[in-house]
């Protein structure tokens, strides 16, 4: 085949590779690919992403772009047929590509719905409720998040060339910044497709994503104080970037997700025979053997029970043998090639660290079976199983990560010392527990959730349903204190917080709702001279209200509703009783009888714009209401969310108040309504 | 009077200072005060807080530790008197030092409320909902947060030595954390006596606390993953700690809270004569003058459209030449002293600088009035504004914050310009506008709020409640991007984040709910055997059920709802009509019907444990209930929370299923339960 000639993406044009430097595919050794990104005007692209990208980007509301990413991974899960191939030559499996691609694709999926059910159809994203700042509620506080107005540099691992670009790329777009992409050397091929179908696809706006095949050269001498880098690799280069000099001048945030020692815990219940011990052995060999260990999530550390030690190397090492090791295109291989002949090197010069305080008892790298490659071209290694019988002692086995097929088992006594050990990894991204003890479960999470950014918990009730010790979900935050980097990514709307300011916004009910667009208790009320029942979608605006009249609550009413509800409840029904109870004056109304008489008051009978009440959020009962007393109710629209193309949520604040204008309950109320 | 001699706090001992220096009062240059810090063994300081102190704080619930909190406010506030004597000698006024002691223990007294009525009585708190990550949600996601098992290291400025201190020991301590308090030198003799209240009040366990009179030595280079260093000063310093090695190599969180080119802008409605204008000249005043501009949060640079700025700068001009400089004990004073003849000198000089770009209009440092004191001996200088006519071209202005009664007037032509000259500050801990039109307030929001860590709105509508532009809340974050230092600081919950760690926590509902201790749906349930409503606070079980009968829903109970209720929706009435929504099957049952009826269903009549239920929490309708249907309800306990020494709220997760066992409604229930 031919040489693959990468090209750079900048300032919306395609530049052929200068300075190119050949890449070989790990498989066979050959030359697949040459890069280089001399000559690329850096300083040019982050001005190009800030000027051009971020604008582009910030003009959209969440929801918009979060159709944006929809629309994207649409394209790319249509197209990514040929990403299989090339993925091929990165020495992945045709399961390893599975997470890399289709893993990577999903993540935009997720952020895009994500997007639209938790974030508003605007461009401020508010944070938390309203804070009454001064005694009356002239003054109010609220947090909002804005986008940053700065460029994302992402700069990936060579392991998951797609899934490390898309899953970075997923929160930073969608909370509205550019992003200049720089992924690893190896697999870089598989990077640039995914990203050249992303450009041709037109789905972006200029500006918005460009792309370095080949080093970063002077790129972060140039960042400033409103642009993020964001970082997987190695300890080492994140420490370096770390102190980069723009980066501590601008105080740029920085996230990096580096090394880590991840630990899983055999459960002192798993004993040999119960289903957590199997499915220990499983999750092990997998994590182990998966993308051929080279997994930031992979489990490096295996505890459990001395007792329990000699049973389960034997259950690893029986499974480790059955795994074929051999051409990433061949359907039997189960495990494929490291990225890089040095990859491989560095694996076998970490095992040979950490053997110094270890011993190996399965694999040898100099004596395996290898299926359909040849061992002295290609990164091939076997799956390797070291045992340390002194974790307290030994320090290589917290400390060096062999990041390939090789993980160390090593003996514990209590939850406590399970913990200890866990933690002496000095942080991580992911630790798993193997138990059906929820005592045990508990008693670790509070000893070392501290040290790791995740924490997966297995017993026999999740059933075949985890997604496992080693895959970071969209949902969850990925990422970890210490040596893992002290970065967070993912986790939801979370992720999408590290490309966003929050800012802490105090003023009037009136100027809060101008800016967060949620009106905001005491903001001024708009009569629209018409029931806002009566008005679709599109018509209402923030803050229309109607007034209702008020209906006097009658004890006759109070009795019809209990005995007709079965809601007896002797604060409503005996007087004597009702008074000795701390919260109320005598019998009272029940609440559901409030908002039963609240809807009364403004719901229209016809069939109108509003075609259901879906919810109610926040309801407070703040003072009882007693026979006599009278209930109007204040409606006023709160925020609109548009759903779908037919029909949209409102949020009504609702107040109900009685004849002295106390309030006496308040909520929100969710109505879905046609456009 | 004698000299102090102020002593540090150690492991659980005070030490005498070693190697000690004089310390002068700013208001007559005499040395008030020796501190020396050396000999201190500053790695066995921070081992002492984490192997003593962090171990006791986390054997605490969240509200053990905020009573703790609420009653060390107590201590202090009634024992404050001799504070202000001390705040005397470091130039602040009566009312500075109001801003500083009173500030500071009201900044306790928040932390203490807020974390009774936000967080939970237990270890962990639980950050966001659960996420299902399975099909059958027998697998499901929850974040949680624990506290850092290492120390804060607070490092605090010399502007306000009371409130610096507990503005960063309030979260910390909430949070679990110990912490090691190192005070600015100048002030430092009011921090030490304000430390030995907290250390003699005995209301902090051992080790929870630990106070450096003197230089922090080598202590940063000791800090773990685990440490947090929370840094309020200058940037060169800022800069020269986030650049230690420690730091760097461990990831170690690092908060800073550094310069801010704070800008206020008068909105170009705000003309003479409005309210706006008055409130914005009133407030400019305050901050150029309180604590003698020696506020990370004073106004820098004045923004105003060119047709107002010469009104603005007689008005402002005449207000200014009525402020008095003297003794802070007079009571005429209106303006005490600088912090040290150093400050007075740094104020100068960058006085200096930005008067190469612009004139100064107001206040000559070489001749002004002093009451009550000597100009050769004292740090004193009048207030000094600055005029600046062309802010695009200029630099010092934006660039050089003189932490003086020092501040810049320039002129801006819309909100676009506006907030390109906020911004030109590089990031600020906040900006404020005097405006009373709310579309000026939405765009100068969305241009600049990712530059400013808080946004002040000022209209005539917050009257005399508005808290003011340089008053950090303890409810809203403080803290800016970039020249700021990219750091936040209180914010209620959000603040006591920064010292705990955020992990996703992932397995079965049981597991889930053991570790989170908040049942989730799919857990076990308990039966206790006894209706849970006749179970007392103290005797209910996180994940006690009680399952209702069914009660079957006829279309005579919706009309009869229906007519009762005044809600005659044509879902509920017209069966055609309801057909054609494209929610509905048919009639349908109302909503609050449901809620009435399952209350009906579970509610015990007699008195009983349960004395209210006093709000519910999203509720959302799930699927339509038609006549014939019949409903049933699963009620469990889901969270407990104690509110005073007679009840507690339970918050109950309750579901309604019909006869297909098909959720038609969930929602938290809330009541209140007698212990």
């Amino acid at each position: 085949m031919s040489v693959m000639q990468l090209r750079s993406y900048a300032l919306g044009a395609w530049v052929a590779p200068a300075g190119a430097r050949p890449i070989r595919t790990p498989v066979t050794g050959e030359v697949v690919a040459e890069a280089g990104s001399e000559g690329l005007d850096f300083a040019a692209m982050l001005e190009h992403a800030r000027r051009v990208g971020g604008p582009a980007l910030r003009k959209m509301t969440f929801h918009e772009r979060a159709r944006m990413l929809k629309a994207l991974a649409q394209h790319l899960h249509e197209r990514r047929g040929p990403l299989y191939e090339l993925s091929l030559l990165t020495g992945a499996t045709r399961a390893d590509s599975l997470i890399d691609i289709d893993g990577g694709i999903g993540t935009l999926f997720v952020y895009a719905s994500k997007g639209r059910r938790e974030m508003p159809d605007a461009h401020v994203f508010l944070d938390g409720p309203t804070e009454q700042l001064s005694r009356s509620g002239a003054f109010m506080g609220r947090h909002v998040c804005t986008p940053l107005q700065g460029a994302a540099v992402h700069i990936n691992a060579f392991n998951f060339p797609v899934w490390g670009m898309l899953e970075k790329l997923a929160p930073t777009l969608l909370a509205g910044v550019p992003a200049i992409v720089k992924p690893a050397t190896q697999g870089v091929w598989l990077a640039e497709a995914a990203f050249r179908m992303i450009v041709e696809s037109g789905i972006l706006p200029e500006g918005a994503v460009q792309f370095i095949a080949g080093g970063v050269g002077d790129l972060l001498s140039h960042v400033g104080p409103q642009d993020v880098v964001s970082f997987t690799g190695s300890a080492a280069t994140a420490r370096k970037l770390r102190a980069a000099p723009a980066i501590l001048d601008n105080a740029t945030r920085f996230v990096a997700e580096q090394d880590s020692l991840n630990a899983s815990i055999l459960g002192p219940d798993a004993a040999p025979g119960t289903p957590e011990f199997d499915m220990f052995v499983r999750e092990a060999v997998k994590e182990i053997t998966v993308k051929a260990g080279q997994k930031c999530t992979a489990i490096r550390r295996i505890l459990a029970r001395a007792a329990h030690l000699d049973a389960l190397a034997e259950a690893l090492s029986a499974r480790l043998a059955e795994v074929r090791v051999g051409h990433p295109a061949l359907p039997e291989t189960r495990m494929g090639a490291l990225a890089s002949a040095a990859q491989k090197a560095d694996v076998l010069e970490a095992v040979g660290r950490i053997g110094a305080e270890a011993r190996r008892i399965f694999g040898d790298p100099e004596n395996f079976q290898l299926l359909g490659a040849d061992p002295d071209k290609g990164a091939f290694l076997p799956p390797m199983l070291l045992r340390c019988d002194d974790p307290d002692g030994a320090r290589a086995p917290h400390e060096i990560e062999a990041f390939g097929p090789v993980s160390t088992l090593m003996p514990y006594r209590d939850a406590a010392h399970a913990a200890a050990l866990a933690n002496r990894g000095g942080g991580s991204l992911v630790a798993s527990v193997f138990t059906d003890d929820p005592d045990f479960a508990r008693d670790l999470a509070l000893a070392s959730a501290a040290w790791h950014g995740r924490l997966y918990f297995a017993d026999r009730g999740i059933g075949k349903e985890g997604t496992g010790h080693g895959s970071p979900l969209p949902h969850m935050v990925h990422g970890g204190p210490g040596r893992a980097g002290g970065g967070e990514e993912l986790g939801g709307v979370r992720g999408v917080m590290h490309y966003m300011q929050r800012t802490a916004v105090q003023g009037s009910p009136r100027m809060l709702t101008a800016i967060g667009g949620e009106w905001v208790r005491g903001a001024p009320e708009i009569d629209a001279g018409v029931h806002p029942f009566a008005r679709r979608f599109g018509e209402l605006r923030i803050g229309e209200t109607i007034h209702t009249p008020a209906r006097t609550i009658t004890l006759e009413d109070i009795e019809r509703f209990a005995h007709f509800t079965g809601d007896t409840f002797y604060a409503h029904m005996d007087e004597e009783a009702a008074r000795a109870n701390p919260f109320f004056p005598g019998r009272v109304a029940h609440g559901y009888l409030l908002l039963s008489f609240a809807a009364g008051q403004f719901v229209k009978p016809e069939p109108g714009p509003v075609l259901a009440n879906t919810g109610l959020d926040n309801l407070r009962f703040m003072k009882p209401v007693s026979p006599g007393d009278s209930i109007k109710v204040r409606l006023t629209v709160k925020r609109k969310t548009p759903r779908n193309e037919s029909y949209g949520e409102v949020r009504w604040d609702v107040e109900l108040t009685n004849q002295d204008d106390e309030t006496v309950a308040a909520y929100d109320l969710l109505t879905m309504n046609a456009f």
